[in-house]
């Protein structure tokens, strides 16, 4: 069977809540007293059914009926057999890849950006505040407060806003106002701009910008596209989905594959697969990140800010130090120096493991799977692909034959100018930046947890 | 049911031939000649089983195994009723569209790019050009060339080279050779050269260009991605499977809605419907075009060339004469003087309707259906859209309550500039060129039947 379809009456009704399974994680710090944040100060940038779900115990969570109604619009997402890409490789593994890009924003971050505008909606906010890299999560939340009649600003790092401007026309086209990132509409922002006028933005910096104008304004809220609890909960669907359809294949992976930034596409597609695991299945899953932005395969377990700026909770999770500013590689979704304490969790306690490999890597295995499977895809995904195509060959070598399943988060349509640079030999592969690292991780700030 | 999917298994295995169905076409006639086309001089540029194919009078023609593998990597594509389109519309409408975005290319055009790829091969042609314009067709014909590992060279309109490039990475990606035109490759080009040096070039050189190319290469052929009878052919399958679709559905369309430039979309989708009506079934496929190029609703039905420098056979078909040179409106698919001979005949036997449209409302309606249904157009299938939106409107006034079905031909990610444009403001509506379509059809060529 090539592709594996779920009639949408199939689709899970319940998110799937991984903290349920795991050892309590530690709680979020207070970035003012370096203890653990009041409900309060949490409450100033998150509705409450969303910080609910950031804390739940609750292993199973009720999807409600007006958030289902919209993710049908292009959910449930195929599970396909990548039968040209094994022949291609001539691998005796069997490949499957389940296939987020068919939704609006053309990646899973659409998946939690609807439910997440959803419950501030039914808190009384009509205005939220977020920031963007690449690009894909501000599409995917423009698109969800489109539907629910919300404003949204977008903080758009600079450089990605003037490389990518079709990322741009995509949010306005839904009404999104997107600002080039540093700007001067935010005190995190004017500090950056007067130490750097030039400046080309971070990631971390425009959480800083959007999260300050939140805290800022009671009746704006602030959005995040990974890491959080409630994210890794939302995109439990790709995985629970996965699962059920593998078994209609008649399959069940040996491997689980996805790339992983942040952690929310990753921990989506592992999370009911790593129960699997804690229930006695034999099932492995792994993190995909690149040799430049190595957070679980080089950085530390401790606690550190989620920004630049030092504006966000601390988290305990894997972390590159908030400093860190990794190359310029083209797979922006996964510049990121910290993970998901979920995903951070999961891999601390031994139930995931991960990989790091480079982008001409990425770029090879990506290309290929387009010209085997038709489908370009993101950057960010082909760190998966490669992942799932080098685990096939090293199968062969070892006379082994796996079911090997990788997450295909995202189309690369609006990713061209970067396949231009690798067929023009633009691309290098960063050696693992190690004395950067040594020197972010010098800053973690001080936490008290009693 | 919102979405209505086929098993690949259920995946028609025969294409549909209208030519059974129609009175005789006439056939096409030299260029050099004025008389009707020999064999030779057809085979000097097509291989002979799309030569017999263009000539068939066959009802049912067997979709070879090679195929239809590849057609099942997207196909069957799914059926969707557009329920949120509906109820922002506020019409008492069903109103249900087939979704060909899905494909590697992103529209349609695939469909017919993969058999002829595939027929050329099994005829021993490694080497095929073509052109395009907007680059819907020259990235399908690049993936299909892909997949036989033949080589390609594509002729693209130097307006939309320089506009578009990332349609052209995407076809460096799959391996084409892409050449703005007019170059100095050909004498057609050099003669445009020569003229203008500064011309900004049009589909109906490119397609000349392509055309000498493969006429003046034994080991050439040419492929043309809509007007001619094979490509109809080709796209049936989208009526095909809309049909079982909608019956899947317990449902059936008053009207069938396609955008209609040379014909292939508006043709695959309508052709099994117009089967249906000449069977005595009460429906009614409306062509939709551009007003600023209505070649069916204002053009006249004689001979003419299928491009500016006279290299192609002459049709009998409706047409605004081949020096016709439409305004730049965005939607460059539908930006032809002619219109492909099985659409026109269709026309002119009153089997179907065609309604033109202007780009302001094909933009608002556009939008209006990424809002509510979460996929971006192309603004080509946006006259689809608008179309039936329309008409739902207009039934709405009238007290009726129809079923309408429209072609999504394709997505948009690659048009957002134009989208940009829409949202500045700069877009107008073109009125319709009434001298302009005089002075061309004075220049009609010569043709002896006899």
């Amino acid at each position: 069977m090539k592709k594996i379809y779920l009639n949408p009456s199939d689709m899970p009704t319940q998110w799937y809540n991984i903290l349920a399974d795991l050892p309590q994680l530690a709680p979020p710090i207070s970035p003012a007293t370096g203890k653990p944040a009041t409900p309060e100060e949490m409450l100033a940038i998150f509705p409450g059914p969303i910080l609910e779900q950031e804390m739940s115990a609750q292993r199973h969570i009720d999807i409600p009926e007006e958030v289902l109604d919209i993710l049908t619009i292009w959910r449930p997402s195929p599970v396909v057999r990548a039968e040209r890409l094994e022949k291609a490789l001539g691998t005796k593994c069997r490949i499957y890849y389940k296939y987020e890009g068919g939704s609006p924003a053309g990646s899973h971050k659409t998946n939690t950006a609807v439910p997440q505008a959803y419950y501030n909606k039914i808190s009384g906010i009509n205005k939220l505040t977020t920031e963007t890299g690449a690009g894909q999560w501000g599409s995917a939340l423009s698109y969800a407060t489109s539907i629910f009649e919300m404003s949204l600003r977008v903080y758009m790092v600079k450089v990605s806003y003037f490389q990518k401007p079709y990322r741009k026309s995509f949010m306005n086209m839904f009404g999104a106002e997107v600002i080039p990132s540093p700007s001067n509409l935010t005190n995190a922002g004017r500090a950056e701009l007067e130490r750097d006028p030039q400046s080309h933005g971070s990631l971390g910096l425009a959480i800083s910008e959007a999260v300050e104008e939140a805290a800022s304004n009671s009746d704006t809220n602030y959005a995040l596209g990974s890491v959080l609890n409630h994210v890794i909960i939302h995109q439990s669907l790709i995985g629970l989905e996965a699962k059920k359809q593998m078994e209609i294949g008649g399959d069940y992976p040996d491997m689980v594959f996805a790339s992983c930034g942040g952690g929310s596409n990753f921990g989506g597609i592992a999370a009911p697969f790593v129960k699997d695991k804690m229930d006695g299945k034999k099932v492995e899953c792994v993190a995909m990140e690149p040799i430049s932005c190595p957070t679980l395969t080089k950085g530390e377990y401790t606690f550190d800010y989620g920004d630049v700026g030092k504006m966000t909770p601390i988290m305990q999770m894997y972390t590159l130090g908030h400093d860190f500013m990794p190359p310029a590689i083209h797979a922006g979704g996964l510049r990121y120096h910290g993970d998901s304490p979920i995903v951070s969790a999961m891999y601390k306690q031994g139930l995931i493991d991960a990989r790091s490999i480079g982008q001409l890597d990425v770029f090879k295995y990506g290309t290929l799977f387009a010209k085997t499977e038709g489908i370009i895809p993101a950057p960010e995904s082909s760190h998966a692909i490669a992942g799932a195509a080098k685990e096939a060959l090293a199968c062969d070598e070892r006379g082994e034959s796996k079911s090997l399943l990788f997450c295909l988060s995202g189309h690369g349509h609006f990713d061209m100018a970067s396949y231009d640079a690798y067929y023009e030999g633009k691309l290098e592969d960063y050696s693992y930046p190690e004395e950067e690292i040594e020197k972010s991780l010098r800053s973690l700030p001080k936490v008290d947890l009693d």
